[in-house]
């Protein structure tokens, strides 16, 4: 992997540096970064960028830092953990990186207004450790959560695998501390559970990839841990019937927690880098996690709405049993030194699942790309992976047959009323795709509220919008 | 009540009106409209405010309208069922009111999706009514759920009393067809249940009272009908008493779809009106329901915490009286030819509902005014109702000591941590407040961001903002 080490500063760069130390301290800005600032989890800078790493201990420190950059016209990347898979995090060149990863307090845990307050760097997984004893939980869990931050949960609005049920991020944040590009302070939401006044500035910042503001804290909703828990795993002899299984809990009134679709090539994967044995001619598996009050009505209802939609059913009663179902799911296809894959993010209205998997095949075997996909299948988003093996491609970034089957795959899902990202975020990866989504009046709306937040475009030009 | 109906229209509204009527039909347009539409449920237009109210049949006429109303420089106010609290439907003088009371298809109901596409004029209820045959529901309750309209409901983000558990009318909806005030038509959001493509304008425009774009329909959230309620009655001797009981309910796993708190005055007032024997001495109630899988453990969990927190419980295994005691909480005080009164509607982080309690009392003492008060109180959001006889009052709109006392509420919820308004939104008769609550950085951006939408201001000037 090439470096993205800054040579040599730019002369501005080194003044702006000076300016900074000046303002935050010597040892929060860094002008040689460690490689791993030079990308995220999926997109690297191009060799050569040169920017800035600055990491404040503070939302002051993040106030100095941005009103400086405003003051000298420095572009400003803001950044949580890295982990982000669309490049949303990558350096710019002659950018400050500004790094969250010092703001790290869980403020408060209040279990009667059931919310915490938590800094944009705490690790998402952290905050869950820090609830758990309490008996609560913080509902958003992406498959990143050991990584990624509260705060690139809310530039992303952040999905996962429970989101069916307990909604995305956007559906857990009441408040947000940020800083404006100028390095004005600004609070918006509120603690109390409602709440109507004025334009919803918090519902504008989530997700809006770090474009508008750089959100220091949270105050996010917490919940009871549900009571008990239920896994159930249902095999189907297609990937089709496993969409069709979906369709039939959808008119059910049970309505599970997880609900995960694992298509055939995923679970050869799967079987292959773990040794499990999930796989079985053309079956497909669906994964689901029942919780709450009633569990056993629950686990009653689903397995007889699933079998009666043709599926072999087994409620798991053992919990380690279940536990390692899960981490295979979370595992997932394992490490591959002999492939080049793409990890793709598409979401399609649920009732076309079946579709999006026949498409899926159809465009790995027009392009002769190796497909599988998992989906959390009961909101529709889907991580088709697409793959060669490395020997024919090696060297290359993305081989021209992957890039070409993710572009049919992003029309595909649009075609069926979809989205080109279920939860990954736009950032620069998927730029191109904006426009087969968004009308041009949408463009143009968005264009002017980055205006109306970031007039001189500082912060995180390039991405997401 | 004075009349607001125009005795002359001004000659260039007559000439837009001429011009609509070419353009989307004679009997769309009407230059005498009855004494309903000049003002909303709770506030009305100054007497002599000349309006022409406008109904198109559907997006195509609101998208004409607009059109018109920016070439002419016409101000127009959106308009839903005018059930509104806040004045936010309350006609500006020379104004086009566009109602969408004539935009009432219901375009769709997906079971597979778990969405409905329905217009802006759909009653809340009949979208309710609509959708129990197929055994599906829509969240969102407001108390208004008769008379309002889902366009209305979007318009004010609008609560009620499940709110705690299934969210406010923002986490329901998926999608949005709107009108710019330049006629544009815009579609934001998407019909998979999740999507991060762009800066979310569907959230944006939940809750904005009509002053960024007039909804015309919306792609919303539907759920299986649960297949089990209890209601569950808790009598307590005081209401801080009360406000501990939902405390203690918030540390435990069971958390009710409905939890409703009356304090002795609204007991007594219901006694009055209805003939019910609620009232005690010193009595306070919550009134809750719980739902969904494993009702009765649900139950037995609520009665214990509730019992350990000193309140006479009794579940309510007769679902006549049930819906009998919900009937009471709905209907609530009744009417009061003698009184003149003032519904509140402010929320505080619910660890603080005994404290607004108290307040209320405090405040109504100081001013010689009746104070009542019911709260969701599963998310701390009040109505108290400040009230005085009218004898000595009659005439005056509303009486200086209901709006000291008014005042001193809302500036309590706010030293409380809660905001100004919980669900019914800022309209016009709560714009004097909004300093109080939003930061000078956050005005100024609100009207950026109304300036991004509607740079000329002709969409629902002087409301909300």
């Amino acid at each position: 992997m090439p470096s993205a080490s800054p040579v040599l500063l730019r002369p501005d760069l080194e003044e702006v540096a000076a300016r900074l130390r000046a303002v935050i301290g010597e040892s929060a800005v860094i002008d040689d970064p460690a490689e791993a600032y030079a990308g995220d989890a999926a997109v690297r800078a191009p060799v050569g960028t040169r920017f800035l790493l600055v990491r404040p201990a503070d939302t002051a420190g993040v106030q100095a830092v941005l009103r400086l950059a405003h003051e000298t016209g420095t572009v400003v990347v803001p950044r949580g953990a890295g982990s982000g898979l669309s490049g949303g995090a990558v350096p710019a060149d002659g950018a400050i990186v500004l790094s969250l990863e010092r703001l790290t307090a869980i403020r408060e845990i209040d279990l009667l207004d059931e919310v915490a307050v938590v800094e944009a760097g705490v690790i998402t997984a952290d905050l869950s450790a820090a609830l758990a004893p309490h008996g609560v939980f913080y509902a958003p869990d992406p498959a990143s959560a050991r990584l990624s931050t509260i705060g690139g949960n809310i530039a992303t609005n952040a999905g996962g695998l429970h989101c069916a049920k307990y909604g995305v991020t956007r559906e857990s944040v009441l408040a947000l501390e940020a800083v404006l590009p100028d390095g004005t302070l600004l609070r918006t939401g509120h603690r109390a559970i409602k709440g109507v006044t004025g334009l919803d500035l918090t519902q504008l910042l989530i997700g809006s990839e770090g474009t508008l503001a750089v959100v220091t804290a949270a105050t996010v909703r917490i919940r009871p841990l549900p009571v008990a828990r239920r896994t159930v795993l249902a095999r189907f002899r297609t990937v089709g019937a496993a969409a069709d299984g979906v369709g039939a809990i959808s008119r059910s009134p049970v309505r599970p927690a997880a609900t995960e679709l694992l298509d055939a090539s995923t679970l050869r994967d799967i079987d292959r880098s773990t040794g499990s044995d999930l796989a079985r001619r053309d079956s497909a598996i669906l994964l689901l996690e029942l919780d709450g009050y009633g569990i056993e009505e629950q686990t009653a209802d689903l397995t007889a709405v699933l079998a009666a939609a043709g599926a072999e059913v087994r409620a798991i009663e053992d919990e380690s049993e279940a536990e390692h179902l899960w981490e295979l799911r979370r595992s997932g296809r394992g490490a591959r030194a002999d492939l080049l894959r793409l990890g793709e993010d598409v979401a399609v209205p649920k009732s076309r699942l079946a579709e999006i998997f026949d498409e899926i095949s159809a465009i790995g075997e027009r392009h002769g790309v190796d497909t599988s996909a998992v989906a959390h299948a009961g909101d529709g988003n889907l991580h088709p992976c697409l793959a060669l093996p490395r020997g024919e491609h090696d060297g290359e970034e993305l081989p021209a047959p992957i890039l070409a089957a993710a572009d049919e795959l992003v029309r595909a899902a649009l075609a069926l009323g979809g989205t080109i990202s279920g939860e990954h975020g736009i950032g620069t990866a998927k730029r191109g795709w904006l426009d087969l989504e968004l009308s041009s009046p949408s463009r143009d709306l968005q264009g002017r509220l980055k205006d109306a937040f970031d007039p001189h475009h500082l912060l995180n030009p390039g991405k997401a919008l």
